[in-house]
């Protein structure tokens, strides 16, 4: 019997060991989780990561993996002290993808539908049909289109929206789906897009980029769902492009500072929807079972399943 | 070439001159509109109907068909005046039942993810997670299950959410819906179901289904989607399973009476969302497309298509 690998719990932002510990006995056998910092440093061989203390990857200078917690590995990428050549791993899991794509549907769908004017009309009980849009109206533009942004894009189309879904690199079209790629790409998604979808992966070439420049290129009224990471949002831009009305609306789960300070303008926005970083967690049995397939493949001396190009950023 | 088939316009209720006028200038080749009291009511083959005045049908004495302007015909047999032994006429139409579907979906979307929390919480700037439920949680008790249902049903299903639907006859079971039917099915439908949708045709069977009865088999918590007709309801009983706790909450499209007084405490109640009879109209297209195959039918002595069963009521 292959012993258990020693992994080591690195957050400088959560508790790791409280949000994840029913799930880590669990998978005992495989795996040993030991808290930072660990005894018996050279023999831990395996780390569980989120905002990572800059410091902390020096104490284990036998890691093989380093893992994520979510789908999104900037925070680890992000570590001055993340040791090179040591494979970064995400979570891939169907069931947060699905969930994403329920948590985006359901915006979409309010958009559509014009659920929001709804609310505004009972609260005067005021009978107002507004006429119907058909889904084939609305167009979607997703930026991102991996694992998650498939997911969204195919359950979009099943319902009639035209979908484009804009990604780093061309690839071959799916049924419903216009995939757009590189400069020339977004230059034709967003004056095509009255729903934008941000689901990017947080690179220094996406940081930023949902600003002025961008809004002023979609659709005029079109709105935003922004489920990608904070650090893609130029905030001040957002609240103008709302507050000029080039934006009709915008639906924000990240944001730059979480939790979303009290005093913070979104939270009172009239044209903004505001959740708690909740679009879709990875569940703790993913991550487990993460953990086991990166543990079996280090004991095994295999490549670890689902490593991030580390150049790319995700 | 076939004269035009004579129609007239039969609504005590609804301008149907003004909401169909442009389609129906555009197929004035097959289906020449006239208003009641038509001249010549001899000649007059085809009405288009929504509640009918009582006596009107009187004047034509030779109709070969008449047909309803939505998928719903309930107003129309209703009517003491209708024709015993002439064909009733529903519109089919695969774009308004995609439109039904997205209308619910939204709403078993926002029960799942919790939306209406989120708003309470945003208005008190207060950044609360409030865990995730997966759509394999949510159960969905459809009431219904015709054209319309199941769209709906496929649609749930294909997010992961489990489907029982209900019908008046059994069915072969379809992927991901569990098909019920009878009392015996009804029964084992309500205490499982997490968001009840009422997609029932109005008979003189479901006349007041959605009950204080009812409302207490349904498991504790459970939502109401109505979007069947306003006589599906005891207004009351409504009222009286929410402010008791016994359900959590009711999205209304339909009322006993509409449009629905401001007066009504439907309006302001914090856990009914209301909207005006809008979750899917029959397009003006759909409208036409029915009267164009059914004066086609009637010209060539043929059946005409999509004839309700009037003794059963849909």
């Amino acid at each position: 019997m292959t012993a258990p690998v020693r992994c080591v719990l690195l957050s400088s932002t959560l508790d790791l060991a409280g949000l994840f510990g029913p799930v880590l006995a669990g998978i005992a056998d495989a795996v040993e989780a030991v808290p930072h910092p660990a005894p018996e440093p050279e023999t831990v061989r395996l780390a569980l990561a989120w905002f990572p203390p800059a410091d902390a990857f020096a104490r284990y200078p036998d890691l093989r993996a380093v893992c994520s917690i979510a789908a999104g590995v900037d925070s680890l990428l992000a570590c001055p002290g993340l040791p090179a050549g040591v494979p970064v791993v995400r979570v891939v899991d169907p069931e947060q993808a699905l969930a994403m794509s329920c948590f985006v549907l359901w915006h979409v769908l309010g958009h559509l539908r014009r659920f929001r004017t709804y609310a505004e009309n009972q609260a005067r009980a005021l009978w107002r049909p507004l006429g119907q849009r058909a889904a084939g109206e609305v167009t979607v533009g997703l930026l991102g289109y991996g694992r998650m942004g498939a997911r969204v894009a195919a359950d979009l189309a099943a319902l009639g929206f035209p979908v484009l879904a804009w990604s780093r690199s061309p690839r071959a079209p799916e049924a419903g789906v216009d995939l757009l790629s590189g400069e020339s790409g977004l230059a034709d998604l967003l004056p095509r897009t009255d729903v934008l979808v941000n689901l990017l992966p947080l690179t220094p070439q996406t940081r930023g980029i949902l600003n002025a420049g961008l809004f002023a290129r979609l659709k005029p009224g079109a709105t935003l769902v922004q489920v990608g990471r904070g650090d893609h949002l130029v905030e001040g831009d957002l609240l103008a492009a709302l507050d000029g009305g080039r934006l009709a609306g915008a639906a924000l789960d990240v944001f730059a500072t979480e939790p979303l300070p009290p005093a913070h303008p979104f939270w009172r926005h009239p044209k903004i929807v505001v959740t708690p970083h909740e679009a879709c967690d990875a569940s703790p049995q993913a991550v487990a079972a993460m953990l086991c397939a990166t543990a079996q493949a280090i004991s095994a001396g295999l490549p670890v399943p689902n490593a991030v190009d580390v150049a790319r950023g995700y």
